[in-house]
């Protein structure tokens, strides 16, 4: 007899391997630690005042801490992921979530130590300027995460 | 010997069946022909002068013709769909697929006749106003799409 079993792209399976939805973009080179992927899905920000893009996390990448001066919208579309506002403990993402990011809150988003996260971001309201970065989340930071 | 065949909801999967991703919302009252079902996503106009929803087409179902005064920007989750810009061809759209409707410009989207379609909408610079709505789309215009 043979047990095939194959983990599906469904918010409800805990134990899916990643099934990314959206291209898969060029290697982020700066304000991510460990391998990020970053397609942009949209760029004209004359028509729509906003950009947006997919982001592919690997098992323990992160972006740095930063902030928009008009809002982020995160939808949350394959893996597993984790977000922290500055100053709040770590919340847990999942296929289906959104998280809505309010003008200059300082925050950063990435995948979870064993599991790769994939989300689209939407950066609204951009003619209030371009995100501020800060330093790296360190691992200590990261791993302060509790489930 | 046991054969296990699980279709994934991968863009590559032209034969799957559709898993939302998003939570299912409210069946639509207005403005659409057939069964669709709506979520909010976003609705802090405020902070972000934008709106997100997520909406699930059973196949056949689409909007009514109508246009954005501030632009309207489709990412597709699942499934298969349809776009159609007055005066042009209708488009098909896949999961993965990414649709800029420029402000004004007057469209309409649903499923194709045979699938479901999930997409996420987002209406961006809502202060420019709320989406105006013109009639139905007929079922000629709907069958004009050419595979």
């Amino acid at each position: 007899m043979v047990l095939l079993l194959i983990s599906c792209n469904t918010k409800d399976n805990e134990t899916m391997t990643t099934t990314q939805i959206f291209p898969k973009g060029e290697k982020a080179t700066e304000y991510f630690t460990g391998d990020a992927w970053v397609k942009m899905l949209t760029t004209d920000t004359k028509n729509f005042d906003a950009m947006s893009y997919d982001v592919l996390f690997a098992p323990g990448s992160r972006n740095y801490w930063h902030s928009h001066p008009g809002g982020q919208i995160l939808y949350c579309i394959s893996g597993e992921g984790l977000f922290q506002q500055k100053g709040e403990p770590i919340q847990h993402l999942k296929a289906g979530d959104v998280v809505e990011i309010k003008p200059n809150v300082i925050h950063w988003h990435g995948a979870t130590p064993d599991k790769e996260f994939e989300h689209i971001g939407i950066s609204t309201q951009l003619a209030k300027g371009p995100a501020t970065w800060y330093g790296a989340v360190t691992d200590e930071e990261y791993n302060s995460y509790k489930k």
